[in-house]
């Protein structure tokens, strides 16, 4: 955080130190007004697993035929560093830039991802600051830096379910209610259920059993109850809400009696369209030839907090195929080819009409 | 056992002693040749539950209202009293009886019943002895003593199933196979399956789940695996054999890869008729003129050991009401009356012709 601070500094913006908890973030910004340009990323990093496995120490560095290699090298300080460069090299074109140019940096996005990205939006709504357009460096691409463009993430909904039935000797089933039983046909019908199509961006809605357990361990003992934990992925197609009636729908028509507990750990986000997308689509054209993909595959990442704030978010980073993995290491020329495709976002979004 | 052999021995009862591992079992006969009818039964009972729960100290045997009250008192100490007064009153009758009179007596029926009535059966295959008619004590009756004759018990049959599939994360269902999903069909179906009608002497088969169990606690994994443990009590319609094969039908049905590994823990055995059986609905029918129901419902007894030798099996004995429960009692005058219906029977088998 110092090494970038220095440099963003050198080259006009103010930076402030955000620690919240056991975590430092930073806010730095370049620019007094109009619309707000955000790079996100983190400086942490998952832990490197055993050192001895890796051909080169993990935090040397090391370069060797074209490859940097070194925990974050993908996953993204590789980003960061392209962040900077990019940022450096567009204002010494353009130091009368329209907007603003900023940066969210946490340390706690690996981790819980309490005390960083979301309590630094926090502190944003606090103070009136919006951010109209957010970059995030995550390592997005698969084969070709830049060949995907992540728009939006599923939303994620969990339900903790247990069925209810009576207990009983199995050498008397007309004295019990077999729960695992009465439940068989409505596992299977929520399992074959089309919950929806998906979108142009997102992937059809799926549901996952996550969890399963019923009976005390006798094996003469029908069960009194069986628990489940289960899972949905969903597009923007559907809301938790839905899912949740459609999902007690199913449960009621079996004449279940049962618990069920929804909990929502991420409503779905998209930046379908708009100034964001374009500029980031168009730059990448600029810098390599090629077309690029938007996906909301994958897991979650800290967009979730900055995009229902009203922001346009992508992100776009470097080739993920190391990253989380031993001998995680970045192509040196890819992160030139990234830092350029971020000067030329930066150029579309915000260099003045020159006419 | 020591007051039984005392009491026997004093009617012309030569006993043995048979004593494997920690359980006390004994074998008394009285006649030198011809058929060979048994009393079965058991002097331990179950533990007496919270003491200070019980009207009456629940080893003191009192007797209040006609009723005597006591651990034991119907689960199965006093038929097994009745069978010895049934003998002394029958010996008295027909001191010079025809064939022989014998009781297979073990002190562990309620326990793991290993070193009990199986021990002693094996001692008599041996000894070349075979049991004809056996009538176990067990406390078979509903309503009054000698409304229901236990003529055979179900099968047993037990099934450890693992459904396998394929492990990953729930962001992305694609890659992963839940065998969860892949078991609800099959199990709704096992679930729903009429394995047979039963038969005039056998309820319908049941099948049930008594434990299921998939997931690693993650919420975020879908499980590798689940397993479960099922039962099923199964009428003389139908083998284990029969059964499995229809069970595997199913589940290679849903395309599933599993493990099954079945375990027969009972075969089903009926005495459906012969001399046993109309010489204890013949003594019911005398001492009460009331009609008996001969069924095959509940756990297992000690029967279960027997019966595979070829002897006809029947359990007879008072009114189950409290067996098991604080307060157990049985009706004094219930015993007397199981005593002359075991006097009868002994009379209907082994009485000499006096024509």
């Amino acid at each position: 955080m110092q090494v970038m601070i220095e440099r963003l500094e050198k080259v006009g913006f103010s930076a402030t130190l955000l620690p919240f908890g056991d975590t430092l973030n930073f806010w730095a910004v370049r620019g007094d007004s109009g619309p707000l340009f955000a790079f996100a990323g983190h400086t942490d990093v998952v832990p490197t697993g055993p050192e001895e496995q890796w051909r080169f120490p993990p935090f040397d560095a090391v370069e060797q035929d074209g490859m940097i290699h070194g925990r974050g090298a993908a996953d993204m300080k590789g980003s960061l560093a392209a962040m900077v460069t990019a940022c450096e090299n567009f204002v010494a074109q353009h130091p009368d830039h329209r907007g603003r140019i900023a940066f969210l940096i946490t340390s706690d996005e690996e981790g819980p991802a309490t005390n960083g990205t979301v309590k630094v939006v926090e502190w944003l709504e606090e103070r009136g600051e919006k951010i109209d357009w957010c970059l995030v460096g995550e390592p997005s691409s698969t084969d070709w830096t830049g060949d995907t463009i992540k728009n939006g993430r599923r939303g994620s909904l969990g339900l903790w379910l247990t069925i209810r039935g009576v207990q009983g000797h199995v050498a008397y089933p007309h004295l019990a209610r077999n729960p695992v039983h009465l439940l068989a046909p409505a596992l299977a019908e929520l399992a074959a259920e089309h919950w929806d199509n998906g979108n142009d961006f997102f992937p059809a809605t799926s549901f996952q059993v996550s969890n399963i357990n019923g009976g005390t361990g006798a094996t003469n003992v029908i069960p009194g109850e069986v628990a489940l934990v289960c899972n949905w992925r969903f597009s923007t197609e559907l809301t938790a809400e839905a899912i949740e009636a459609r999902a007690r729908a199913i449960l009621d028509k079996h004449g279940l009696e049962y618990d069920a507990d929804f909990r929502l750990s991420g409503q779905p986000f998209l930046t379908a369209e708009g100034e964001l997308v374009d500029a980031a689509v168009a730059a990448i054209a600029a810098v390599t030839g090629r077309e690029t993909t938007l996906s909301t595959a994958g897991g979650t990442s800290d967009g979730r907090f900055i995009a229902p704030t009203g922001a346009q978010v992508v992100e776009l980073g470097p080739v993920n195929a190391t990253i989380h993995k031993v001998d995680e290491c970045v192509r040196a020329e890819d992160l030139d080819s990234l830092s350029a495709m971020y000067e030329k976002i930066l150029e579309n979004l915000l260099a003045r009409a020159t006419a």
